[in-house]
């Protein structure tokens, strides 16, 4: 039985997710506390460690094993010269992913992620969604569950990727539609557009949303009018991880954009979420501003297929080691401070 | 043979140094620019990649396998009240490495870093800096040598850690010696000192600055007065470190306070160091800014043992898997940018 049946489905499945668990996040605190450093000196590691252990339900929580599950779709919008590369280079990446090598590739075998591609109907591009809805109701749908279906299994932590010629026109649309502001707010040099070409995309969403803006107001309906189906795959995968309590590293523009909309249909629908990179795209930090989200890295990075992520899982899995397998003053025998 | 036998060795073992590979920095730009992504789109990782190709000789760099050693050394300026913590915590944290409870053992074995611990002389404080020199030049040499040691094998990338109650004192005074200003300047938090912890700290820093400041010139002389015993042993393996040419992953705060003086010694005397991160603790953004560093992380850690550096060297692990394991656009078929 597919998780989401209609349009409501969303808000549904958000709604019904579980809280951290207040027990193991005090015993969690109360272990960091203990820890043989003095208090704070891991930084933000103290408090990822005690988050996880919050989702996990232990003072001791783990970070493997990780999956990073790619979606890939076809946009409408890429005939709008929105974009330097071909739209055939969608195709031709997920052959490359499939190969094993692309980015997400290297860093996941250098760090021991599992790793899948799902390639959502390549060959039926969504609409262009300066002339009508990027997808009908069923496409929707059916993108959101390609994305639930990537959740199961005893995953400790999700990354969810993406790869799609014009995907971050996509996002910085759905990003004004779900927080407001203009196409030139949202736009960025994607792959790598120049100022001319930012400009055009910049009009080619205000188009997109003086078309789309009244109706546009639900998760879903943002997702299934400015969206691909890569992003609507995302937000289905986010969700039916809440739903789960499985913590969830966002990656770049593309993956933080199309989560954002579910903030909109029930309230902590990102709770189990965290920030893996800033990304070099314009869009993100304003974005990530507007969650309410830190990055844990600031590298300059852009090139989305969950490759920040992936890195950013390191951090997690330092703050994990570190809250889990760490000695404490007593066990140690060490002497605390004198201010302590 | 030590590397080390009189004060004016730090200089001629760091021009001996060899260069980065201009060839190889050659072929790896190259291979860069041809693999399957925007060029650019990686971000930090992409120098980072180079400047391994650099220093390995070859435009398919590796980071494996990864040495860290925490050199630990006990501070006579500890009886001076600058802690939070006795002086007995340095040799309880010695045990606690030894047994495997520290934060760099649980992100060792997280992130498969062999690990070794080197106690200097513990039960030998050095004198306290504000009223003499710390170290005698026989006792300088010794603890140069001793950092000297731990270069050796075939490690790819070294990372020094240090443990010594007292000396993020010392690394303010010879963060000073070598870069001008007053303890109210370089002066921090440390271990966690209060506000009027930390003026008192400035103020014995300034005393140790009247006290050496016309002598405390040199490399040698600012790592002998003001220093420890584990700074100087991180100095002489980063000495050591860059007469092989082997890169080496800075930590915090005292770590690079420690490798500092060598830029007075020769020029690109830490070109083969990358600044892993920048702690919480004061000083450490003015240090870096001095010696033209960014840092690759920015987490909010402040605890030294090496813990942000073994953290830093996920990030070089991906710098070179990305270099080296991608595939490039020819490979794999795939079409390059319009504007390409």
């Amino acid at each position: 039985m597919p998780l989401f049946r209609s349009p409501d489905d969303l808000a549904r499945v958000l709604a019904a997710g579980p809280s951290a668990d207040e027990r193991a996040l005090s015993a969690a605190r109360k272990r960091q506390s203990e820890l043989t450093k003095p208090p704070g000196a891991l930084g933000r590691l103290e408090e990822i460690g005690i988050w996880l252990a919050g989702w996990q339900g232990t003072d001791r929580p783990h970070a493997e094993p990780v999956k990073v599950t790619v979606f890939a779709g076809n946009h409408g919008v890429a005939a709008e010269g929105v974009s330097p590369y071909p739209a055939e280079v969608t195709r031709q990446m997920v052959a490359n992913f499939e190969r094993g090598g692309a980015a997400i590739n290297a860093l996941s075998r250098a760090f021991g992620l599992a790793l899948d591609v799902v390639a959502l109907d390549l060959d039926q591009p969504t609409q262009s969604f300066v002339r009508g809805p990027a997808m009908s109701e069923a496409e929707c749908l059916a993108a959101l569950n390609a994305g639930a279906e990537a959740i199961g299994g005893d995953w400790a932590i999700h990354v969810f990727g993406e790869m799609g010629i014009a995907n971050t026109t996509s996002a910085a649309a759905v990003a004004a539609a779900t927080f407001g502001g203009s196409g030139t707010d949202w736009a960025g040099a994607g792959t790598g557009l120049d100022a001319r070409g930012i400009a055009r995309k910049a009009v080619v969403i205000d188009d997109a949303l003086a078309l789309h803006r009244r109706e546009a107001r639900s998760a879903f309906e943002i997702l299934r009018r400015l969206g691909g189906r890569e992003l609507a795959a995302i937000a289905g995968a986010v969700a039916a991880a809440r739903a789960k309590g499985i913590p969830v590293v966002l990656d770049g523009f593309v993956a933080t954009a199309a989560a954002a909309p579910l903030t909109l249909a029930a309230p902590g629908a990102l709770s189990h979420c965290i920030a893996g990179h800033v990304s070099a795209e314009r869009g993100h930090r304003r974005l990530l501003d507007r969650l309410g989200m830190a990055p844990l890295l600031d590298l300059g990075m852009r090139l989305g297929e969950g490759t920040g992520a992936a890195l950013a899982v390191q951090v997690l899995r330092a703050a994990a080691a570190t809250q889990s397998d760490m000695a404490t003053f007593a066990e140690a025998g060490v002497s605390g401070s004198d201010a302590g």
